[in-house]
């Protein structure tokens, strides 16, 4: 057997040392170790089955490989970067078990660039299901803290200023309902990120008279994804991958602002729990919503992760170039921080202290009840919407003028600004003026469908949580149907090795 | 009544100049005129329905929607700077026709934060169903272009290198699968576009009795976005658009520079129509595939596009922010150079000149074969793979030492090679070698699912043309579904005007 | 001579309308109109000395094209689809009026490529002067705000939380030490954006014996791009621009942040004047900070218009390619865009105004003097400094506890603390704890260099309003050196006419 | 003393184990472990300079900061997700080895929120002076291999097409210039980042009489960056230094694509070394660019780094965040990648083997000439450029009718042309034709500056070459300045220590 490198027989000379650092992936693929050897060892049951690889040395290839995953679990394996990647790795070390009489033969009728593709995927349908699981988790989350503060009032703002009266459980509950978009996001990814590539060889397919339905059963892939070139030049789902992630941090970065903004001293609203917070270097007072905020930052990965694959994928021509290599370096990393940042929202919303006396201080006679009286006058004054809208305007100037509120307004107030205003004699009684100033009567007349009217919120979060329990149920059975593939891979494995 | 902007009646000052140009988005609006219209008219009709509008004033409130919409059709509408927006022109409009006592009336439980919302989702949805439509076209083309050139021998690459043997058909049809994907995403989209989200008033409802459902039936939503912060706020669904966006001009980008490849006087395989390529300022001599290099190019404004949006996004509290404003610019831009993309692309694929006796040129004799040989050896002479690759990789070199090709190889050669590199003493016949070295036989030989061998290809352009058909009635379909509504609203709102 | 576009020569046919409108680039040439009418006076005067054009020809031509610029400045010009671009649209129109013999001299050693380029510089310099004058006039709002308010006292944030105690001045001071920072990188881009690529031709220059130094002259450039492969083919000039205008664009989206936060009620430390913000079509107690919001939305325009621009770039081979026609459109509107907010955040911030009690309410009692409190037990009372921080954060704890503020303390609650703590016996007296916890006093002894405390402001302020004034002075030089080539290529123009 | 960690004093509860994962640093902080000791040794010295630290606390942390320095240098320190950062790590360490008394004096005066920016920037400035050594060295490569080739004769490409007759000299020299302005760049980017933070506390600077101007000396930056917030709060360098990178590797990818262009069988003008190059795990023949395709897709992560590090900055309030955080780890990725990917290149220029027969195949008879013979028209025949360019267009056709290159063309052909298309009668001799159509006499005419004639090439490459020494010297020159500056610091240390 040559010497040095399994693949560069073409080849007269070795990577220098600083070439091999550059352009090993042995790293980033430490990722898809076991998803490599899961892949051979179904491509191999499969050759068996097609009476391409006998008995005799499947087993020896079966055993060789189940070798080296225990000593992968174990922390016995480091690979070097005179390895170009984990495939060279692995078909070398099984080379060195058992010869290249019967090792030679794992990589028959299969490429890297279908192989490649394959182990990716067969990781990415784990990582997309945990952060789906991830997502759901902080729905549930979201929905019991909406739960728990239906009926806490609260100023909810447009353009971050007083825009009408709300609950706090309107506001979770739009975060709630924003993630289960999310998660339908995903779902839809799962679907074409969950199709076999395996058996389009290095792109054009191969002689060897395979049988990819069998690997796609054996390796618990949804379907086939059929053209050979497609199948190992594309990688839109990665691209995908990396939009969804993207998406999911956006809202997180929502969420966030709104969490900072309600921890200033200024606001009030909520204090984070000790664990989500740190303090000073120098100024022992501080205690700093720091995490939340490093989860802001952190929306910037994964935009920069998207626009790196992006870029990757952009103006080379079709069939698998090395440009395609980073999609994993990229992946894996825009993964594990959308993993951790929505495990770590939820756990700063489970503990966040909430205080719904700051939430109400500033409703009793603020002007956000405007509106409430310019939509009563226009119910019951006979006034068009814009004439009260404009009348409600004036009544809170003179307010301001007054440097009163406008529960303090009296009926003649009202009158003579629509006189005033529009020559109308219109006839209000203080009662409207009372109703419609009253924070939480106002509240109650809110009735329009998805309102923060507590009632309103609870009925949604009651029919929203139905929907959170069905895209759990619906994604437990797809991970059972994944693990359930395997541990038949497994068995039939360790069948096949006796 | 003060003077002035709509809107403005709490603040003393009007914008200057310079601040009103920055502020208004009259122009990005052009784009929705007409849907805003739609949006007053459906709200209006609904409010008459709640008893909240007297059928009097909805009749003069309609006959003024339509007459601004002739107005509009026929070209005599300007709308200046001085207007914040769309909405503020047409309210402005009608009050200005029939007075604000009926007038008035029309923003009666509205706030611009959810009509501007329904507005451009009500444009979205038509300009995905146009994008979709022009995605589905281009499978077309290609499939079609495709089964011409299913039996047409080329060499398929990887890293822009010889790879194998394969046909341009295979080529082809790999496309039409990615865009097929693409056409997948845009229908999943559609779901969460199409969801209404009128009556949520600036953030928080509205105390007026309105009927939700009502408008979405009379829209043609196939849902309500019930949360009314959740419904103003959010904007995930357009960073979902550029995303998608995005993706398919990734894709087109690599389509791109395949045919720019193709189109070198070195490659020489495909020769663009005249119409898609441009000549020199000062060398007559040129052909330029400029029109396929601008698209290439214009990928960049698609990802920009993207990351403008997910910057807007990112970090701004809950509730509208006049940040989101920017949505609508920047959405129609990158849906307008997605939409001409791809119809130029499909254009360019349908014209192109195909050459080939140019694709077949370097197919003879061509050292892409020598997986075909590595493959036959370890299929018929007792050798494993990895063995026989290497004894291939051998006689790469030796052919290549005698300045010849591998179908001048000889029996002893092979059997030279095995033994100097295995010590093994094999047993070849020159049948085998001219069988692997032969283009034509060893594709013929490939029959893995999925490979470019042309009865697969043929298979698959068959199997990938019905789900193509299957798409497209379904869009059909979706798109009946949304004039149909319209047309009952126009019917609605004929009959009520009456 | 043959009918249809002036460069097709070689092509049978026309693009047809949609790709003629896909491929035009006439919209975003109107930017370049007349830099374009410029750069060919300049070449084809220098074609007239060195004896290419005779003068005869060369007054028919600059006669000419003077008239296309009068019907140009009078809005009689409309250019179509039809026109690849104004330089197409601009010869024809001169061989439309002066007959080919001699209009067609005028493209004569030059090519698009190097036109184009040429053209864009011209008008990216006069731009990149603008975004510095607008850069300068911001710094000098914010120097004369800051030094009004260099007096006034408020809470430094870190964290969005209470950091210390600073004044007014020490921020708004910060903003124009950016700025100025910002104003440097303009004036270092317009170093490599002003040299000459003209006399480049398309790619390998020309056999015209052209003379590249004397229309570097006659052009006001700082020097020659001398490489005709970069002149044509490099846009790292577009690249850079794009990228500054970026930063520029992050710097005033943290000073919006800052200014949101101060307009919120909770804050209150500022009030928008009336003309940047706008009000709600339904909420009339609105007084949005819309503009402002709008120019943080606009963020995202920028950092899109750079990805554009690396997108367009990456991984196109050397020398023209109509990918780059693309650069124009995106440059303009990133450029654009940096003006327009430069100019609204300076007069945002030149009305805007500010409430000093409101924002010294916050200091009195503030346990932002905590810090002030470790540094002075660390200064006078014999403990290391971390060891007076924990007392610090003891203390503060302890005043929490109690429900007072840390002006409040007692000598001995210092003293059983450190007892408590570090089991040391201190000494300290009322005054220590008054003279820290005073916030005038505490910031006066702030005397580190560039701290907030007044005097250390209002030297900076002088100071770096000194660099302010040297930038501007070297900006006018430049703006004068470019006028004054252009005056005088015109009064060349004009001798040589006659 | 409290046990956990050092500034929670004022929390009671730790991180839990995720969070703890989370928030860290420590893994991006060990690229500033030995910047950290660097700085605190500087500001300690100053600190007892100035009268703050006695002489004997002093000797007793530069010993520990000494011992920890060898510790870390011989391996033996790694730092758990327990400590926040490396700050945090290194004065837990000195108290644990000193006691609180004299190591608790180390952080007086000083935040870690100056401290951090204050490493950060000492790293990042050798990061710079790097990097701009590698652009040099790439420049001296191209330099040189452009002088070996400056006679070797091209088609230089526009739109991927035949351009004009050229040198691989010129194409090479191109991208030297190019590099040399990017060199520019990070000279001027480099000023911007070496001003010291040091002594601006949290954000408000500090009571303890620190002196900056010494901090700065010792450290040997040069100059100080003032304001107190400005230093704290600003990232603007750290987005022009992924803006620089992005450039970069944009300009990278440009040569990227045309050595893998050229590496193409169809082209076959160059071969990569060995060493650049991969084979194929399956397909023997193979000898893939793999290396300079995997450099293309690194473009992606400088253009991913640059978002990331723009949209952490977008719209976050001013004072340190810790959003801010994250920008370290991006720093250090994108810096690593342009590093690494500039020594790749270089390499891969000085290895590759370039084959002049191969570039000059295509050369005689090329349409390219046509603008020659355009140019040789309108200099001889008394036709304008554009009747000649017309004439040339025409015979272009003709030659191809005919199946023949232009060198064959009859003076009658140019004459019948000539007449046909302007009914001029003209009159042209073979000598002419032959002149234009002669490769090499044509180039020799192509007298412009900058063009690709041999002599023009050389005289660039000559001149440049001065640049490139300059710029060398001037960067030798500040890499002692850094370096003599920290060897004075260590000097003062150790004879401070005895």
């Amino acid at each position: 057997m040559t010497q040095g490198s399994l693949f560069r027989s073409r080849l007269a000379k070795e990577f220098d040392n600083k070439t091999a650092r550059f352009h090993t992936s042995v790293n980033e693929d430490l990722r898809i170790f076991e998803d490599d050897i899961n892949c051979t060892t179904a491509h191999d049951i499969m050759l068996y089955e097609q009476g391409i690889i006998p008995l005799k040395e499947l087993k020896m290839i079966l055993a060789a490989l189940e070798e080296i995953r225990r000593k992968w679990r174990s922390g016995e394996i480091t690979i070097g970067a005179e390895y170009e990647d984990v495939h060279e790795y692995i078909e070398t070390m099984v080379i060195k078990q058992i010869g290249i009489e019967a090792g030679g033969m794992i990589h028959t009728g299969r490429s890297r660039n279908d192989q490649v593709v394959t182990d990716i995927k067969l990781r990415l349908r784990e990582d997309i299901l945990n952060i789906s699981e991830a997502t759901l988790n902080l729905v549930d989350v979201l929905q019991k803290r909406a739960t728990e503060h239906a009926d806490n009032i609260m100023i909810v703002y447009t353009h971050g200023q007083h825009g009408q009266i709300g609950t706090l459980g309107a506001y979770l509950s739009a975060y709630a309902d924003i993630l289960l978009r999310d998660q339908q996001r995903l779902t839809e990814l799962y679907a074409r990120v969950n199709t076999n590539p395996l058996g389009s060889g290095p792109v054009g397919g191969t002689s060897i008279n395979i049988n990819r339905k069998r690997t796609t059963e054996l390796l618990g892939f949804d379907g086939i994804q059929e053209n050979s070139i497609d199948a190992t030049s594309s990688r839109d789902w990665a691209m995908e991958t990396a939009a969804v992630c993207a998406i999911i941090m956006g809202d997180l970065s929502r969420i966030a602002a709104d969490i900072l903004e309600w921890s200033t001293v200024e606001f009030g609203y909520i204090e984070l729990a000790d664990e989500y917070t740190s303090s000073s270097s120098i100024m022992p007072q501080k205690k700093n919503p720091s995490t939340i905020e490093l989860l802001r930052g952190k929306t910037g990965e994964s935009y920069g992760a998207l626009i790196e694959l992006l870029t990757m994928e952009k103006g080379v021509t079709t069939g698998y170039v090395q440009d395609l290599q980073e999609t994993k370096l990229t992946l894996w990393r825009t993964i594990e921080n959308t993993q951790i940042c929505l495990e770590i929202m939820t756990g700063a919303i489970a503990t966040m202290k909430i205080k719904p006396e700051k939430l109400y201080r500033q409703v009793p006679g603020n002007f956000a009840m405007a509106v409430e009286l310019a939509e009563t006058l226009s119910n019951e004054a006979d006034l068009s919407f814009r004439e009260s809208y404009k009348i409600a305007a004036d009544l809170v100037n003179l307010s301001i003028s007054r440097g009163t509120t406008l529960d303090k307004l009296k009926p003649e107030d009202v009158e003579t600004s629509a006189t005033s205003l529009y020559k109308k004699k219109i006839k209000v009684n203080q009662s409207l003026i009372d109703k419609a100033t009253d924070p939480k009567l106002s509240l109650q007349r809110r009735r329009s469908l998805g309102s923060p009217r507590p009632e309103e919120v609870k009925r949604m979060l009651k029919e929203h949580g139905v929907t959170a329990k069905k895209q759990r149920a619906s994604l437990i059975k797809t991970r059972n149907d994944v693990e359930s593939a395997l541990k038949t891979l497994h068995e039939t494995a360790t069948r096949l090795s006796k």
